[in-house]
């Protein structure tokens, strides 16, 4: 049981975390911590925080947890504005889609506190954001992964599996490091081919036809496309290495095919295609692919809503 | 009202066509050809079909319209088997994923008949195959591309027209040389990159790791990746053209992000994703992201599901 939870950042992730564990009956008083009044209004009026204050270092004051789920580029200076005000026994994750910054941040940030931070990252999200989007199933069979490093106290560690148990995901651990090779693979990347695409078709002369014309698999193709924008730049800033890694080995097979098809060579291509397909069919397995309430689960089909 | 129709490869896409026209009381018999037998009993079984032959020329004998749906490697050969056999009067058309291709073959094939061939494409599909795969509102909301030529009859335009608006499809003509060129922009390409990232993925030593963890926007990036290789093998060689002009066009913008991204340089890597966010919100409207039946909703699951 967490008597006072704080949540620095109200949004997608922070309010749907707060959602998950209000309902498990896990957490006294959740207080949200944010910079725009009107999100943390409406996130009082939505039942997902009893209160909020806008100074953090005030808020985590006396607080059992404390959640920083700001976007990255924003997370090293929460971390210093909070690291002299926690208490001894306040144990502190984050919800940062890179982990090699964010611990080097905190340790930096934290001091003495530091064994009491557990860095996290939940592996789940949808394109929208603010707390208007959050839903309390939004971690049910999703993974959470967490990277203690060696200075990580063991009971800091299990009070943060408990409570991204308590939201219906499962906990993993790995290596900072790798966590940032594996989420540079099979998020930045993507990421970064499917903003590629959409801004190459969005200079077409005959741009408008193309997005009319774009079926299925386009749509969902696409759909990462959509998410926001300055917290991408800030993720792939964070992991650049990892991601420059990974746009090489994607470049480089990207080549190989290229090359295939301009031989006209229907075998290599096949041989590419049908391991891909293989590998795929086998491999993603959840039976999960969209488990958000309806609402959640349409398109964003507002035109301009560039503050998502 | 179509008295006899045959459809030549009773597939996803030649089986929901029968489904679909089947329900709206367009058409009266519906024969399938195919080369597997227990496919075309499973049509039978299905009602999709109320029988079926293997000669594809026997059977087009007498037809009013005869659809080629199968798949673009296969199509020339099937236009040279029912050319000679082909009424004045029986109007046919195709569903194959290129157009300037299918229009040399068939100009070649038909000969005299060729007045009566018209070009199409239903931009509609899911990633599986096979007559258990298909359904009647495949169509539906959707839009079908012909792409008749200066020989082609008006009066087998118009049945064309009609037979695809019996699905519940929108119709829209264009030349055969844009529709290449749209299609390898908005489908072909997008599945040489989700191909090329699943291909990548699996070599990487940590393959299944990197699976497990893939969130919802990389299970939508890779599902195309699940599509028939086969089929997808002959799509890009018959639009080579056209798929190396895009794929070239994608490599340059791909590397002007790395590039970005390696200078650190994070306003340019904003005004990317921005730009693409902001088409892609205004651009992708369509309000119906899987109006299938909710069996079709649902990923593959099966394991090496190859023969699809």
């Amino acid at each position: 049981m967490i008597d006072r939870l704080v949540i620095i950042g109200v949004g997608l992730i922070g309010g749907s975390l707060a959602r998950a564990l209000r309902r498990s009956g896990a957490v006294g008083e959740i207080v949200g911590v944010g910079r725009s009044a009107a999100n943390l209004e409406a996130a009082v009026e939505l039942g997902v925080v009893d209160r909020f204050e806008f100074d953090a270092a005030e808020a985590v004051r006396g607080a059992d947890m404390v959640v920083v789920a700001v976007t990255l580029g924003a997370s090293a200076a929460i971390l210093e504005t909070i690291g002299p005000a926690l208490d001894e026994n306040t144990f502190v994750t984050d919800v940062g889609s890179t982990k090699l910054s964010v611990v080097a941040s905190a340790r930096a940030a934290l001091g003495a506190r530091f064994p009491n931070f557990v860095p996290g990252h939940p592996i789940a999200g949808t394109e929208r954001s603010g707390v208007k989007a959050s839903f309390a199933e939004l971690f049910e069979d999703h993974k959470v992964i967490l990277t203690p490093v060696s200075e990580t106290r063991e009971e800091a560690l299990h009070a943060v599996v408990s409570l991204w148990r308590a939201t219906g995901a499962s906990v993993v651990e790995m290596e900072a490091a790798h966590h940032d090779q594996v989420l540079a693979a099979t998020s930045h990347l993507p990421h970064l081919l499917a903003y590629t695409l959409v801004d190459m078709l969005a200079a077409a002369k005959d741009s408008s036809e193309m997005f009319e014309f774009a079926a299925g698999g386009f749509r969902d193709f696409t759909r990462i496309a959509s998410s926001n924008p300055e917290m991408w730049r800030d993720i792939i800033l964070a992991n650049r290495e990892a991601v420059l890694q990974m746009c090489e080995m994607y470049a480089d097979r990207f080549e190989t095919l290229r090359r295939a098809i301009e031989a006209g060579d229907g075998a290599a291509i096949e041989v590419i295609f049908e391991r891909a397909k293989l590998v795929r069919d086998r491999s993603v397995v959840s039976p999960h692919p969209s488990k958000r309430p309806a609402e959640h689960a349409v398109l964003p089909l507002k035109r301009g809503d560039g503050d998502q």
